[in-house]
């Protein structure tokens, strides 16, 4: 088996190999001056099984692009077998016709993912798992929800109330709950599918005078966040910490969420950024360890 | 038929349908706060055979995953069949392994454009004519060759040289000197594989005193060009041309060829922009009434 860390995965891919004790086999990559990706393997990865690492964050049709390009190159090099780590799968929220006439991107994504060439393929945390079902290869959904709470029960939160910023993510603070042990809850929440607004129904929770994490799979513009801590605050909450796994935190969000009232902010490395304070890569050695 | 003018396309996707006096079905199109892409159809589609329109300039990634997801939405609201138009074919120009363990990214493109799910695939001046072969479904590169040569001809430039830069552009300048009639030539271009530095022969013509236009698919950092002026204006030529199919000019392509003796750059709706002198949309237009 090779790991092959794809250009924005080139940390969690080297953890990965280190903690399997495999080697790497690296991609020389770089941008034409035109924008153009180019990928080329250098070593032979001819008969090999070969992990690819790439996460599909920000930009993302280029993270998209040069992940398809592995793909097809390693295939055509004629490689064994092909399992894509994506730790961040992109278009993944486009996942139903929420208007007449609109693209599923995320059943484009996984066509093209599987055309290119996997016979494998790993994820962590997809924001809605019924997207897994679309794969024809073995495909799963790991979660670094454990890893998230873990981090939180190590700086001695356990009794944390955990939040879910809409309902969701029910699932995944009944899942950090088991670790917290603070109890749980979740807000209500709108979008409108037209001019994507969101609205939050005030709810109340027994805070007062307690630590509460909100968790969510992935923080993008950090409205939803922020809305939450107010809400929190204003209910009495003591340290209020925003985790999530997909930390895109695009524009001024860190800026906008650290002035809502959370007091910290803890993401995974599935997407590369200064709020990567959780690595997934034990989560994704497990998996290829146990196989399919 | 319906013309669907992708969001990079929007100005010759409308000409084109003029021409042809077919509806325009448009499509709703916007980025996401992440960065992703979204796309609606806003006509029904069902049953119709939809000509998508989409050039894939830079950013190229960003240009060619909205063409996917176009296809991928057409197929899913069951058209008829798809064409897809798409003037400029990005990583058309990785067409082999220059070294070992390259991907060979245009067979991927290609390979993606098909599982999307097209019928029918028609580019402009594709970079070398051999990747067309790529194609399962009908596929045509049509050439703007003698849009671009009438337009100098209407500027009373009938006699001119036509050069190309190097020999891949012979038979770009072969097609122009059908119309130009003044001769033409070509430059022998050396590229360095691993650095990408290209090295010019200088070699003599018989340009003193007379104009010449230097012909090329693309341009992209405009370097060739330059060097080609450079050496062009040595020899006496009177004026310089550069004309292109594909004006690409990326950074300050522009100041530089400007400066390396050329008078004016001339280029095609291909990609839009502000070169872009010279209509493709009726050598399209033509096309889809001939047929496959």
């Amino acid at each position: 088996m090779m790991i092959v860390p794809g250009p924005t995965s080139v940390n969690l891919g080297s953890k990965i190999s280190n903690l399997l004790e495999i080697k790497v086999a690296p991609v020389e990559f770089k941008f034409f001056p035109d924008g153009e990706s180019y990928i080329r393997f250098t070593e032979d990865i001819s008969g090999e099984d070969v992990v690819i690492v790439q996460s599909t964050g920000p930009p993302q049709d280029t993270s998209l692009i040069q992940l398809l390009l592995m793909i097809d190159a390693a295939k055509d090099l004629e490689a064994r077998s092909i399992v894509a780590i994506v730790p961040y799968l992109a278009y993944a929220r486009q996942d139903k016709r929420f208007r007449p006439g609109e693209a599923i991107s995320i059943r484009a994504v996984i066509e093209l993912l599987e055309t290119a060439g996997i016979d494998r393929f790993i994820t962590v945390n997809i924001h809605n798992p019924e997207v897994m079902d679309e794969f024809v290869v073995p495909a799963e959904s790991l979660s670094a929800i454990p890893q998230l709470a873990k981090y939180f029960k190590d700086k001695d939160l356990t009794g944390a109330f955990s939040l879910a910023p809409d309902k969701g993510a029910v699932e995944i603070v009944k899942e950090a709950d088991k670790i917290l042990n603070g109890g749980y809850g979740w807000l209500e929440k709108e979008r409108n599918i037209v001019t994507g607004e969101v609205t939050i129904e005030e709810k109340e929770f027994n805070v007062k005078d307690k630590n509460v994490i909100i968790f969510d799979d992935i923080i993008s513009t950090g409205g939803t966040v922020s809305s939450a801590a107010e809400i929190l605050k204003k209910q009495g909450a003591k340290k209020v910490y925003a985790a999530c796994v997909h930390p895109l935190l695009v524009g001024d969000a860190r800026e906008r969420i650290l002035t809502s009232g959370v007091d910290e902010i803890v993401g995974t490395d599935c997407i590369s950024s200064s709020f990567s304070v959780v690595s997934v890569a034990p989560l994704i050695a497990e998996a290829l360890k146990r196989g399919v």
